[in-house]
């Protein structure tokens, strides 16, 4: 086997869930998923097209009427755009790759913003890139910031991506507006490809845009710049398990992204994709209430924590997770596998997501039952003291 | 865009698909998919799944229940084997890539019998293989053999990967058991890895093996031998449009092939992936039906077209494919669309699956009503004259 494959780690997150295994009684916080059931009406489209009969190919880049809603959708979100700019894809991890595939040669330089869900790491290292790592830094606060000369000095004119993750995973930072026409600005000069992974955009609590939404590089980018965005599903609808995604991009590099789709998965299940445009048509009803259930989240758990001796934490702007570290402990895969096995919580190591994130620890706040977020930090308070 | 990107082909099927747009009437056979719908019991274990709120995340390699039951319906087919040697994948053109970048660096040698289903000589090129096509011949029956030995010389010391296709879409050629002990020996040799898309072995007509099935690399091979196996749940349960495949490998390396699916699909849906465990459990209920009427729709179909002057054609062993040539047609694409437009047929060009299958046309049997190939044929002769 590939020497770059053997060298992919194994998740971290993996680990400490494993350690888990058999003690029922943890409280699991360590996936990035809600624990709440995708809506039902957006179930009933999926049923009602299997019901029907649809279970037959379908176009590699999407349903025609799907792209056209994704198109609507984002053009309300951000600037207009059409459905020659959007592929659907079999989930946002799918969307990354496939857009890496069509921008990275073998060899090729590669920039990422650290620390960052682990995939966005891993994918280029698949394809054999030269990857360069620029970390941010977390304040005494708990706030993580970017250094953005040190990214724009990374970005140079032989670099091929960028891959920036915004609202962060693990973090919760975010990229401003402002950051973000540098950043294109730069990368317009050096040739540089921006692979934006927006999939936390709706899930964003700062109220500073006119759409809700997370400032987003297609805001402020021309149709023909060299920018993918990665959207998914999964965090706006409740629909983790769906495995749906898409790409906007360049109306030029559409047909190539389609090549591609056809030579990764074929397509998507039309009736993943019936329930998908279910949920888009009917995102008014849908996503605000989720937005607001995890703000209340975010609210409740972040001063429990904030409260517990020798925590720093801060309430991240976007994203579903409150990112902490607790004075004393350096490491974080430690510690998350203790408070597994003696305090019953579970926890994401920060080690996971870059160096620069060891001591930290994620907890996802995605909890259907608020009331579990405190019994946590009820748990995690006994621990320690 | 990476110029190897934008060197893949466009799909030669689906621009004469393109060019029938809009004529209703024409009958088509160009697409590598049953017109039946999946069975009842099938979709209905989907939808059941979907009810009881089934859309979360799962195991990267596929639920625990459907990996056993995949590796015992693997077991009672060939020899038997374990659920650490199966991972479950989003279609069988996805465990392809997987395999692909489990085992293939930048500028490895990769050889490939052809003609063969293009997505298996395009994956090596996106991830810049240096690949070799080692061409099967058609006689003068219209049946396509191999050159046994030539495959042989070009399966080199250096050589990283075969991919071989069998049965084989586009002819229906298929390997005998003999063959496939004599490429594994010489792999064995060169340290070269197999790679066997052996998604049509239930449709097989032969009758010359004790499954039925058609024959594998799985009888010969050692648990340990550089083999991995390809097979998708899309012909023999009519479940094309669930993109629902799994691959059969050496068991150190499925952690691998774990890690790789995290990046590229993180794991199938368990809705889809329960209706494949009903699939599977029901097998002896579903696909002998499929093959027998399968097998009914090559026998009705070839001798009507060998009657047709001018015509070559051979009943295939395996497969749901007539693969033809017509005297006096030797651009096959101009072929192609000019059935469409003129005879309202629609039968992909040869020469998509390879240069030494130019003049030669695919006309997918695998049609619900039988009636319909013979109007089919009605229509061609009718056209020639």
């Amino acid at each position: 086997m590939r020497q770059a494959v053997l060298n992919l780690e194994e998740s971290k997150i993996r680990e400490v869930a494993n350690a888990g295994f058999g003690s029922s009684d943890v409280l699991p916080f360590w996936f990035g998923e809600s624990d709440e059931v995708t809506p039902e009406a957006i179930r009933a489209a999926g049923i009602a097209s299997l019901q029907a009969g649809e279970t037959f190919y379908s176009h590699n880049l999407g349903l025609p009427e799907l792209r056209q809603a994704v198109a609507d959708y984002t053009s309300r979100l951000h600037r207009p755009l059409g459905p020659e700019r959007i592929g659907i894809t079999s989930g946002g991890v799918s969307a990354l790759i496939v857009a890496m595939q069509a921008l990275i040669d073998a060899g090729d330089r590669v920039v990422a913003v650290t620390p960052v869900w682990p995939n966005l790491t891993a994918q280029p290292r698949i394809l054999g890139a030269d990857l360069h790592c620029v970390p941010l830094h977390a304040d005494a606060d708990g706030a993580w910031r970017l250094d953005l000369p040190a990214l724009l000095a990374a970005i140079t004119p032989g670099t091929r991506l960028l891959v920036v993750n915004s609202p962060n995973n693990p973090t919760g930072w975010t990229l401003s507006q402002a950051e973000q026409a540098a950043i294109l600005d730069h990368c317009r000069g050096t040739g540089t490809w921006i692979l934006a992974d927006e999939v936390y955009e709706r899930l964003y609590y700062a109220g500073d845009t006119a759409s809700g939404a997370a400032p987003s590089f297609l805001d402020v980018a021309r149709p023909d710049d060299r920018l993918v965005v990665v959207q998914s599903f999964s965090k706006a609808f409740l629909m983790t398990g769906w495995r749906l995604g898409y790409l906007v991009m360049p109306a030029d590099m559409t047909p190539q992204v389609g090549k591609l789709l056809e030579f990764n998965t074929s397509c998507a299940p039309v009736f993943v994709q019936r329930a998908a445009l279910a949920a888009v048509q009917q995102t008014e009803a849908i996503t605000p209430r989720i937005v607001a259930h995890l703000k209340g989240c975010r609210d409740a758990l972040v001063p429990l924590l904030q409260a517990v001796p020798g925590v720093r934490t801060s309430a991240a702007p976007g994203g579903m997770y409150a990112f902490l570290r607790i004075e004393g402990f350096d490491d974080s895969l430690g510690l998350a596998k203790r408070l597994v096995a003696e305090a019953a919580i579970g926890l994401a190591p920060g080690v996971a997501f870059g160096p620069e994130a060891e001591g930290w620890l994620r907890w996802c706040f995605a909890s259907k039952d608020v009331a579990r977020l405190g019994e946590g930090v009820a748990r995690l308070r006994r621990w320690l003291g």
